[in-house]
């Protein structure tokens, strides 16, 4: 199987509407929960599946599309009232096609607020919706503020305490950027770098040692930045290598070049990559080199000769259905 | 010859009194310009020359030790008072061994101030010391705040304005970091990161055709993450390709894996690449799978067999003498 492990929610446009509403009215009053035509649900998710098969991904993992969280805007009531939407959206679409689907929640962070405000609607997502994994965004200020402390702070325990408890794992990304300088697709790439090095130099995995923990997009910068960790874990007389830390954590492959790809697979090791591929999103457009969407990422994977069929099967379909058991009962 | 583009300043010991004294005073009251005697500098600049030969250097090019640099500590007169000290030094050190090292200058950032405060020290430096560069941080908050607008803005014009009347390079890199959640190391990567995306998106190179930016580390995350970025060119419909873009930008070799440093030279081309290795710095530690220094680049370039004999003697040397042209007249 195909599994897509990283991919954002497509909805009807009838969300678009509530979303502007909610923020125009910055969620006061309450609107009503958005759901939804069966026929409007049915059609977009039909378009999604138009687009999966045309790649060959035979199941995909859809969360919240991250930009459009909305962490940052006030009041917190945005975002609560959104994210549950969006929620309750891909909670219908795994519904309605559950051999192509499985639920990946979206969490109502909101700016530097504890995310303690977010396990009711984990709870919610993983008990009552069948999910099997949830988005964390590492700076839910969107590049407004200071961020919060980094992802091996404690700041973070009372999240990772629960996806232990549900043994579900989380996929590290970040939602949109305010400051100029940074768009949010390059924020994508820095968070994951941060977050890489913050967990790294962490207690998180002695704390937690079943914590499961994916940085998507080949793991930002750090794989190709390799040497000067490696090298400051042996200016620090640190046991072990960085290498071994490294694999701590799992990586996906939202990446969209070969020779990155590659590397991403040499320095980390094809037991801790997971495809992906985030169709459609950003890679959703044609190559004019090869003629191909660039996120059609299944032919690179399978071109790249010093993966073994064995290697390949793991990184299409074994390691997602390992770290997301849950989505895999039996 | 083998020039090491991106190198800092090793300085006596007496210079990190000056400095604990200029904090802790606050540079109130101003304290007098420390010259450390010659026989401290020559000891100090003899072992540093060792350094460079141990791995077969044979000039540097020096400038303050980025995470150094003070930027972002109150008052403005810290860094003032600092950076001024220490072109001072390297200038010595220029002057006592001419045929190992050119100057590079530190400029006296402070915080979110407009860089015009530092127009008069790159004038002195390379009017009256000589220096061939400088220095540039796009964050001179050090993550203390919200950073000021990205390198593609004019906020940074009076600078750019002077780089071009003298026709010197700028070295992108930032300093060090307040916020626990990113340390200064990974900072640069980031910042580096930033830097190429907020260039390339700006219209800076249209109006500064001639002006000359190297970013070092190898671009910070950019090469590795070029399919993403290549993809936003495409779907915004924008003219030529992000490939072209990039190579408006040179890059330095200032990565201690060979693995990236062999995609770096794919995807950005000899002909944009200059040969650094900050030694000494955070790769000055034995490796132990090849028993060499991470810093200990000259053999990884000469190993990359896909480089022509011509390609090599670019990255070496030819693009740096180009590049940094003042520095070799005749």
């Amino acid at each position: 199987m195909i599994i897509d492990s990283h991919a954002h929610v497509v909805m009807p446009p009838s969300m678009m509407h509530y979303l502007v509403e909610v923020i125009a009215a910055h969620a006061n009053p309450t609107l009503g929960n958005p759901e939804p035509s069966e026929e409007a649900l049915r059609t977009a998710t039909e378009g999604l599946i138009k687009q999966m098969d045309e790649v060959g991904t035979e199941m995909q993992f859809l969360s919240p599309r991250p930009y459009m969280q909305m962490h940052s805007i006030k009041p917190a009531k945005v975002t609560a009232s959104w994210t549950r939407a969006v929620n309750n959206v891909i909670a219908r679409q795994v519904k309605m096609f559950p051999d192509r689907f499985r639920g990946v929640a979206g969490l109502p962070q909101f700016r530097e607020t504890s995310p303690e405000n977010c396990l009711e609607e984990l709870d919610r997502c993983v008990n009552e919706l069948g999910f099997i994994g949830c988005l964390l965004n590492p700076d839910p200020t969107e590049g407004d503020a200071l961020p919060p402390p980094g992802l091996g702070d404690p700041f973070w325990y009372p999240v990772y305490e629960r996806l232990v408890k549900y043994d579900i794992p989380v996929l590290v990304h970040s939602a949109s950027c305010c400051h100029p300088r940074e768009t949010y697709t390059l924020k994508f790439i820095n968070e994951n770098s941060i977050a890489v090095i913050s967990l790294l130099e962490s207690d998180v995995f002695k704390d937690f040692p079943k914590l499961k923990i994916v940085i998507p997009h080949g793991g930002g910068a750090i794989p190709y930045q390799m040497g000067r960790f490696r090298a400051w874990h042996h200016r620090r007389n640190m046991p072990g290598t960085f290498d071994d830390r490294l694999r701590q954590l799992y990586y996906d492959t939202c990446n969209y070049s070969k020779e990155a790809l590659e590397l991403l697979l040499k320095v980390v090791g094809p037991d801790n990559v997971l495809f992906a591929t985030e169709r459609p999103g950003t890679g959703s457009v044609r190559d004019p080199k090869t003629g191909k969407d660039y996120d059609d990422l299944k032919p690179v994977i399978e071109s790249i000769d010093f993966l073994s069929a064995e290697d390949k099967r793991k990184v299409f379909e074994g390691n997602a259905k390992k770290l997301y058991a849950r989505g895999f009962p039996g």
